[in-house]
């Protein structure tokens, strides 16, 4: 293998750039080329390719978002676009593919493989942490770190106000960014998609809160909750207590930025490097990902279509801690 | 004068704990009893009063939020519900009351002081700097700083995808929170309430930097902007240009709390001890405050009532700026 | 068992509030007393001991520091006075304790064992990450994402100067924080005691980016590094190229203090339950760590002596990635 | 004017770029051409000198240090090397030039005006606000916020280990950002240039704290006091209070750099803009600044010679807020 190709896809993660770099250098400490593909598939099919040095991720390692930018494509949804695609690597010698992104980036990098025989090896950039295959998503850390850090300033009023809080932290299917925060922040209770919380559950618990007049109450919400969105449950729960101070705050994308952690710099790190090694030791259409401290090659396959459970230990601790 | 009081009441702002203890301490250091009294006006009514020592403030000057609490007093409004207060500090012996809050609270303490006879000097503490008579209102520059924060994070994600983000910031009537945040983070647009901005402006200034293929916009917009919320703006700006990418985050709560910044601590010191000065040397039903870097003391009448402009060179610069 | 203790001891670390937390709260869970040592151990000779409710612990998840205070105790180093701590415990008839600190910490409680017959069970906090039996200590994710910070700041005056930096990071006789500040810092070089760097060696490093002209380059040295601190191997590098812009950076004791990580956080709730929970089924003499991500219980004799290797994965990646 | 050049020089300050950013598309709104000289006087000398877009400065405003970078230069401090610099300017067709830097920075400038008869404008970019006609300088602001930062996690430390810690902060010959760090930080005591404080005055005001049992002490001490640094005094004060546990941090660098405050990015852009602007207006050798919340032009003869005293309101409350 003489030449490798990198993009980012998907939603924007910390630590994306980390790993981009990681990637770059790693294939140039191997005596390889590497090109990076603007705006993911997008730029892709449109031939957004350009050569990088050392120094095209120079002081990137800190930084949020992605230089390399991420895009929709619908065309790359379609055989047509996904051949124009692979012509545009084939016509430049590029010979392995680095994606980092979520499940939507793997599932266009198994296509690209399927049809092309491109081999392409993954790494997991996304906060949501629901990708089977590693502990740990690349910004996900992060993400859970910004969200503690808007409850804390929150819990500063709710305590002040003696309130309830509902607050809506990212996650989409999964209820992993919601129980880490839970626990961080001290909530009094969490609401996950894996677990069915009745609007009946929620008020039981606050109740409990005001018997013992606990002065505030937080409950975090994941957005995929099956009760709806914070705003929702925050309206059901007034409903059957109209005396009570019931506030809402939905985080939104201030949890998709931000400078990556230490956590995720050196996680992003490993997984770049990981990804590009894999390329170089002949894998073909794999994820890697770091399991108990290792380095771990999964298949695109298993990564996007497995289960990830969340952690029973730390569901169970929210109920001990907050009593 | 023996004994004074102090409450907080309103919303909370980062820096009312330092400015309760600047009162306190101050009151200690000038030879007299001071009463903390819990939960502003409500605690008032029902005597929640107790002594304060120098200790009682110990530890609190980083502290986001009250250790006296806030809450409403649906009571207090009542003539009956104040002079059930005002005979609260009278029986306890206390001449006079150190008030910490918002043009609400300043309403109040002003009847106190009409009815009662009790002098009352009031500290501006509120996030959204609309009270006249200060250049600053204590928790100002920590709430500015915790939105610039959180759009520093949103522009890494508007970055990495191109996209258009209006973006809601507190302040409620007024636009100071917006501009600054505004300049500070380098946004496109903002709109405030003091300053028409109709939905073709918003067009024709995003317009301009689509033009440059400028990779992401982002607007502030006030709460109190004539258009609505960040929300109901965006989607009339997307009915006009369907095919951008739009999203809108509401900054909400997180603004209000977090440990204060160096400015609002020292800002809260100066006027917490200034107003307790100030009502030791005779001041009645005033607030204190900070204009051109020297204290100053306001009737409260002209603080609540007084318009306090934007200022007009900050409004300028936005346009020259984000060229 | 129906009463138990706890105690914090050593250097303080960010998260033994939040174990602390988790130990009141996991015991009043399952029925115990449970009794606070002010002072570690030298509180225990002195019977500062008080027995602690759930509110006790209330808004303590996020402070760094420890509530409960450390201090060194002379007297506990004596037979004798362990003998009266350990009675002091008997009097009150107190069955178990949790202890939370580092290596001097366990190795006096390890004494209490064998000398009385008092259950202890330990949790790992110290900034450090020197103990065997968990693959994380409490506090460490916080320090290292303190120093973190820091070399960010300092590198903006690196970069702005062309200037090399050498900063010294906490971490005794181990090279955990210095290794991953490194890597998430971008460091051209690290120094630490587990392998052995020249003088010569960080020259030849340094002059490679000088030959690129690297603008700025950053040297993380380990506290316990065998060349000596920061200041004495910047002193021998100048005095080989007296040309060049050296300054040195000692973080020093902001790395032990602020509110924990998200990380240490739920890390620290964990260990504190699990210390507690073992406590319960039965251990004696173990430390409580968390390997691979499941609970694991050590005897405190392997925790203290064991050796803890660096990963050497990333001590690789620091050579590829500074290319 | 058709063209205008701008430089930065001296220590970095955070916000520099800020307002960099301010000076290039001032310029280009006024519809100059607008030229950047890398590594200040000695690029100037060299020609290393570009012209700046729009583009240039984009996604600056928030970064620390400065993107043309500073150095010293031996050959500017001559006659000779001033020609080089002014003839570099004048065969490019620059009729002005904004500076912005500290006194050694304007300093050169003013030598520049008056030998060569270049129009120049300053703005003061500085941690340390030691200029005459500037409330604040650029940079300042966020140098206190970063040292207040590090303060508040040291005191964990103290508080837990009931200990003395002495910080020695930035400022050269001034004490503001010791005062403002000191009242921020609750400081016990603020050692500063400008009044003597003595040894015994020390140990008499921590004995204050001792009689009370007051748990920890925190003395910040300005790099220039009169007693020595933070490492002298402490070690002069251990000499006589030999049973204390006294520690010692040096913040030292990290307070130059990190991402400027609200309130640095708002100033920096007035100020540069400011700059700008009067150069337009035919302003020669003076430096922009703003008192009292409204731009004064100073002369950079005044700006770098007159006497800019502390705040004394400042230094009186240090003693009643640590009572």
């Amino acid at each position: 293998m003489k030449k490798v190709a990198v993009l980012t896809s998907g939603g924007d993660a910390p630590g994306m750039n980390a790993c981009l770099r990681a990637v770059v250098r790693g294939a140039l400490y191997h005596g390889l080329e590497v090109y990076g593909i603007k705006r993911g598939y997008d730029g892709m099919i449109r031939g957004d390719i350009y050569k990088m040095k050392s120094y095209s991720v120079s002081n990137i390692l800190g930084q949020g978002g992605t230089i390399l930018k991420s895009a929709r494509s619908v065309e790359f949804r379609t055989k047509e676009g996904r051949a124009k695609a692979a012509e545009q690597l084939k016509s430049r010698g590029i010979e392995g593919l680095v994606v980092i992104g979520g499940d939507g980036t793997f599932t266009g990098a198994k296509l690209l493989y399927e049809e092309h025989g491109l081999p392409v090896v993954g790494a997991p950039g996304t906060i949501d942490n629901d990708l089977y295959g590693t502990d740990s998503t690349i910004g996900y850390d992060t993400a859970v770190n910004t969200a503690l850090d808007a409850i804390d300033k929150i819990r500063d009023t709710a305590n002040s106000h003696d309130r309830v809080f509902f607050i809506e932290v990212m996650g989409r299917d999964s209820g992993y960014i919601a129980v880490q925060t839970g626990i961080g922040g001290g909530a009094e209770l969490v609401m996950v998609p894996e677990t069915r919380t009745t609007i009946d559950n929620v008020i039981s618990t606050l109740q409990q809160g005001w018997d013992r007049e606990k002065s505030a109450s937080i409950v975090i919400t994941a957005e995929g909750d099956q009760e709806g969105s914070a705003q929702e449950i925050a309206a059901k729960v007034k409903a059957k207590c109209p005396d009570k101070d019931i506030k809402v705050t939905t985080l939104g994308h201030i949890q998709r930025g931000g400078s990556p952690s230490a956590y995720d710099r050196i996680l992003a790190s490993r997984l770049g490097l990981a990804a590009l090694e894999g390329l170089v030791a002949g894998k073909e259409c794999v994820m890697a990902g770091i399991i108990k401290n290792e380095v771990v090659y999964t298949s695109l396959e298993d990564a996007i279509t497995k289960d990830k459970p969340l952690n029973q230990d730390l569901v169970r601790m929210i109920n001990i801690l907050s009593v």
